[in-house]
């Protein structure tokens, strides 16, 4: 269980980093900035002893996640039972090309986070926290587009957890060769991956003479995403 | 189960896309599109009743999905044993502001494969696997690097998986929005994500005169990974 005054969640059996641990991370610091810099995750869920897993939207709110979707999906009606999740993220961010095959590799950040997930009922909370992961990533829109109506709401679930048991795993850097292998007359090195925006494309019923708001200029053409949502996500706090 | 002399994959309960089902697709083409465009899988699997998801590399072989890790991995050692598993595979393309929250959404492609992964326990077979993936990611790249030692062999897990259960979820174009809020004054449209490739950072371990291979020219900077592994993985059957 995290010391919520410290700034490392304990790793547990099943969150401790086991396979090149070196790569462990604890620390609220760097998982909150992994979770933040993300708008996918991947939550796995048990149904009937088996395993599935789920691309789903998803936000951090100060200690919990937050993910949402039908009200009729399979994998929230089941979630909201409060059965056990893994929440992933994961961010791939280099090719690391090494002098031999084994030590070729992915530089890349990932979180898993271990928990049971509770639906947000309340309905004044439920359109709370879904106009604040509208706000999130678009600051100022939910005052241009028009409210939640009631059935909307009732057709999304909400689902939310608890950040606690949780590990990060990180790989930086360049290739980690053999020794001997440095002498091989072979290129080697990392080819950077990042996350970026194209040109905004316009709804093609989009009424004359408007334009993009000065609220979405964040979203700008070659906009690596990952580093505006972390930059999103601070904003909001402050 | 599949008939291979089709081009389809037939939904069962599991695969059936239930929510939004025009966005599920079952050809074989769109399906494996998806999955050639991608370098990362979330796999999913039960321990003791409860979920973990893990990302890791994976690449597609004809009818089978392959992934590896190390012998040591708590991940490959259960699914060494035969476990069900659910391989999640998905891009974000682009994220769609519509005129009200609730038609909000993501343009996105997800594949989720579902079977019992096996592991590739023959020695010769298990090399060729991991050459063909280095190969797969960097054509001509096992040429110049050293074959794998024969502890690297042992120390590798390489899982593999058929592709039968299996469905895709695709979501493309603009916003749509109820018929009253075209009428609203709201920018509306489509910002799109790509992932791309940055510029080449050699090592600094590198040997003085060494420039990258003409090998590797695909890996230029600027250039979209996800269409870069398509053309890739098609070069790779001709």
């Amino acid at each position: 269980m995290p010391d919520s005054t410290s700034s490392d969640f304990s790793p547990t059996p099943r969150t401790r980093v086991r396979r090149l641990h070196e790569r462990g991370r604890y620390d609220r610091e760097t998982i909150y900035a992994i979770l933040d810099a993300a708008l996918l995750c991947h939550v796995g869920y048990v149904i009937d002893g088996l395993p599935y897993v789920t691309p789903t939207l998803f936000w951090r709110e100060g200690e919990r996640l937050y993910w949402h979707g039908s009200s009729a999906s399979r994998m929230l009606r089941k979630q909201s039972e409060g059965i056990p999740v893994c929440l992933t993220v994961s961010h791939i961010d280099g090719l690391v090309l090494a002098r031999s095959g084994f030590h070729h590799s992915l530089n890349y950040r990932a979180v898993m986070a271990f928990g049971n997930a509770a639906i947000v009922a309340d309905d004044e909370a439920k359109a709370a926290g879904l106009n604040a992961f509208v706000e999130r990533l678009y600051p100022g829109r939910t005052r241009e587009i028009r409210p939640i109506l009631p059935q909307e709401l009732k057709a999304t679930t909400l689902m939310s957890m608890a950040i606690d048991k949780v590990s990060a795993k990180v790989r930086t850097g360049g290739p980690v060769d053999d020794e001997p292998d440095y002498a091989l007359d072979c290129w080697a090195g990392v080819i950077p991956v990042e996350m970026r925006l194209g040109a905004a494309i316009p709804d093609q019923h989009l009424k004359p003479g408007i334009s993009m708001p000065a609220g979405l200029d964040h979203l700008g053409e070659d906009g690596v995403l990952p580093e505006i949502l972390r930059v999103l996500a601070k904003r909001q706090v402050e």
